[in-house]
């Protein structure tokens, strides 16, 4: 850490050749480093917050055309000077300014460095340092929801909130402790008891928040299964058909060969094709697919998808309590296929004792929308839509579980032995787990950890 | 053209994730369009050539934080009112923008718009507009002094130059077809033939110039042919080896399978490794291999690389005209491999009379810098170091030709008929031609065949 007040560059925008491409120094000799390779305006004298076209020189060698955005300390993203060099992107060009700013004496950014700046010179705390990383990578409304609120600041104030809950909790104690010795205990310990309740119940929701975080950030995973010749092929190829437009235009989407990405009403489900992970003829009988089972127990809905010909309701009952055998408390959508071939009256009533199953035509593409509509229904967004706080950084997650087993265990020495010294230490471990988020608490592994993660420029 | 005075957006920086992404608005409407989804200052009312720090929302949704930088007409690149948005670089937040910024009016730029809308509205010729495209794609420092140059203007003050010369002649010949009916003729038609003489020399230096130009842009075409074993692929790898880490951040390079880039001081070089086109067993003297000669004729440089184990002079000398009968002039290197294998002594001798011959050994990486140095000696780049006007615009190329062209019957016509009226009509050609260059005579086709190659975003 001791070298966070070098001065770093990089290229900020993304790599490749464009119109245009930023080139970012920040640090305490970002204008003079600037100013020596720059000819234009006298940006020491200039004014901040302003746009200076002019040449960048390597000597006689005129390298670009430029325009300069010029922030002044503390008025920047890291809280230092910092100049953005708005260049033509052409790999040669950044290559060449890039060494030439570094000739100059500025240093090759870290990744995440810049963002590493903004929290140590207290620009942003770490869980919203966390945000700007989710935010580039979010590739659905969800995630960018999410990032965009944690970014704003709406975790970081609940964490306040509950920082200072724990502190005035400490404070009273230690009231307490002062007067120990002349044996004086406060009568009324149920203020206290308020406040970890408080706590407990807060820290069990964001907590609890996590599970809709994690699915919303990965992927809600689906798994498709059914009989060979159901028509999952097809049933795959529909949903993601009208979907790909969507999917497509974001460069680097990771897509293992059995999953694809889907995305309905900016909520995104994974799809997985378990019929890509097995040949066996049966696909509910048969055992030792290890892996595709794996993937059905992973799965948060099971589409099981049937094709009603010759098929009888009692049949249909057998092979979903197999599913349920095989994966216990299964979130199993029934879905009937082939509707094109079939009366559909027929097989209403034939399948009659089965709620909420969705009759579609993967060929003819009728009733998609309508397993989309079902698929969503199925996933409890309703605390998305709310503007509640949601989870989905594991690293928040594990203390916040950290923070909630002493919030409880201080609960529980309240009611045994109310010994005010013990009680304090729990509630500074609590306090301890907390600061690890928002980075009150924090250690160079953590933030190498953290902002090794974060892309070159950030 | 009538749409251009349309406001466009296009994102300006490469596509892809980053830290920062320039989202680029322009247009009589820019400024209104983004006060509508911006919440910070008021940028009607703000000054321009500054920066300004906000949210974009869709709506009650918060899209991003952004950073604004705000250029009004006609201080900007395009000239018109000018807005760019500085984002985070994720294809979500981007794809939400550029969605946003159309609802409210802005239409999607067609590739290099921008530049167009610069050259309509007089802020650069057409030849400076070029130079834009060349200098993002410029990949070495010899391509990139061209195009910064063109860029400058360096190339439209010739054209300029030569337009005054002919306009002059031009008006010079008005004046004797006003006095016409009296039969009148000026003495002295000399000045007139210095003009048109000092004219057909600058449009020949500048059309001469191409040859340079065009292997610069492309890159210097070197085969490297030798017989089986003589460590043609050694060689190959070992030229690529250290310049292969200058040349491979250049994403998109185009690698042909038997073409490969290479860098000798910022001049590129194109490796053509014959030996990949053919499987005969003798280089030289096999026929038939039709691509492999092609691509030798092509070649402004050939290395004939031979192991100088039991290898004769006289063969050499043989293998050598055999050579040049199969491409006339060529200009050969000859390369001695293997000198690490051989007594260097004994070998200078025995290969005494072949001159600026270079000894290698491909193996060993020995005077491989010397056979760079050789390359580069091959190639006269005194023009580029001198700063001369270089074309490498086959456009412009094509322009130049016609207007000598035009020149040389000018000047004959001088010498024939001495009519006053053919020779205003041939100058008016040469005028015509050289317009081309600079856009100063332009048609719609022309604009779309030379702007439709630019990225989006330019």
């Amino acid at each position: 850490m001791s070298s966070y007040k070098d001065t770093i560059v990089a290229l900020s925008s993304p790599p490749g050749t464009g119109a245009i491409g930023l080139v970012r120094i920040s640090g305490n000799t970002a204008i003079e480093i600037t100013s020596a390779i720059f000819q234009g305006k006298d940006l020491e004298n200039a004014a901040a917050n302003s746009l200076y076209y002019g040449r960048i020189n390597d000597g006689d060698e005129l390298i670009d055309e430029v325009v300069i955005s010029l922030f002044k300390a503390p008025h920047s993203y890291t809280g230092e000077d910092t100049i953005e060099i708005s260049c033509h992107a052409s790999p040669y060009i950044i290559g060449r300014l890039l060494q030439l700013i570094v000739k100059h004496g500025a240093r090759a950014a870290k990744p995440g460095e810049f963002t590493l700046k903004a929290f140590l010179n207290g620009k942003m705390d770490l869980s919203q340092a966390e945000a700007v990383a989710d935010l580039i990578a979010s590739e659905t409304a969800a995630s960018h929801k999410i990032a965009i609120q944690q970014l704003r600041g709406g975790f970081s104030d609940e964490m306040k909130q509950m920082r200072e809950e724990l502190i005035t909790f400490a404070s009273l104690l230690e009231l307490e402790l002062d007067f120990s010795e002349e044996d004086v205990e406060f009568a009324d310990r149920s203020a206290l008891s308020v406040i970890l309740n408080r706590l407990e119940k807060a820290l069990t929701v964001l907590i609890k928040s996590f599970e809709l975080g994690n699915v919303l950030k990965k992927g809600i995973p689906v798994a498709i299964v059914g009989k060979p010749n159901a028509g999952k092929s097809t049933l795959l190829n529909q949903l993601l058909k009208e979907d790909r437009a969507i999917v497509s235009p974001v460069p680097g989407t990771t897509r293992d060969t059995i999953e694809e990405q889907l995305n309905i009403e900016g909520i995104p489900f994974r799809l997985i094709d378990t019929a890509g992970l097995r040949q066996t003829s049966d696909e509910v009988e048969s055992i030792g697919v290890e892996r595709a089972y794996e993937k059905m127990k992973q799965a948060s809905i099971i589409i099981y998808l049937f094709d009603p010909l010759g098929y009888q309701a009692e049949i249909l009952q057998t092979d979903l309590d197999t599913l349920h055998g095989i994966v216990p408390g299964a979130n199993i959508l029934v879905v009937g296929n082939k509707a094109d071939l079939h009366e559909l009256d027929a097989m209403y009533r034939k399948f009659a004792a089965f709620e909420n199953m969705v009759w579609i035509s993967a060929r003819d593409n009728q009733n998609i929308d309508v397993l989309k509509l079902q698929l969503l229904n199925m996933v409890d967004t309703e605390k998305l839509n709310s503007g509640e706080l949601i989870i989905n950084n594991a690293r928040h997650m594990e203390a916040l579980q950290k923070t909630l087993i002493a919030v409880q265990a201080t609960q529980e020495l309240m009611q045994q032995t109310g010994n005010s010294e013990l009680l304090a230490f729990e509630i500074k471990q609590a306090l301890l787990f907390l600061g690890e988020i928002t980075g009150e608490v924090t250690t160079d592994d953590l933030l190498d950890s953290i902002f090794s993660k974060f892309c070159i420029g950030k």
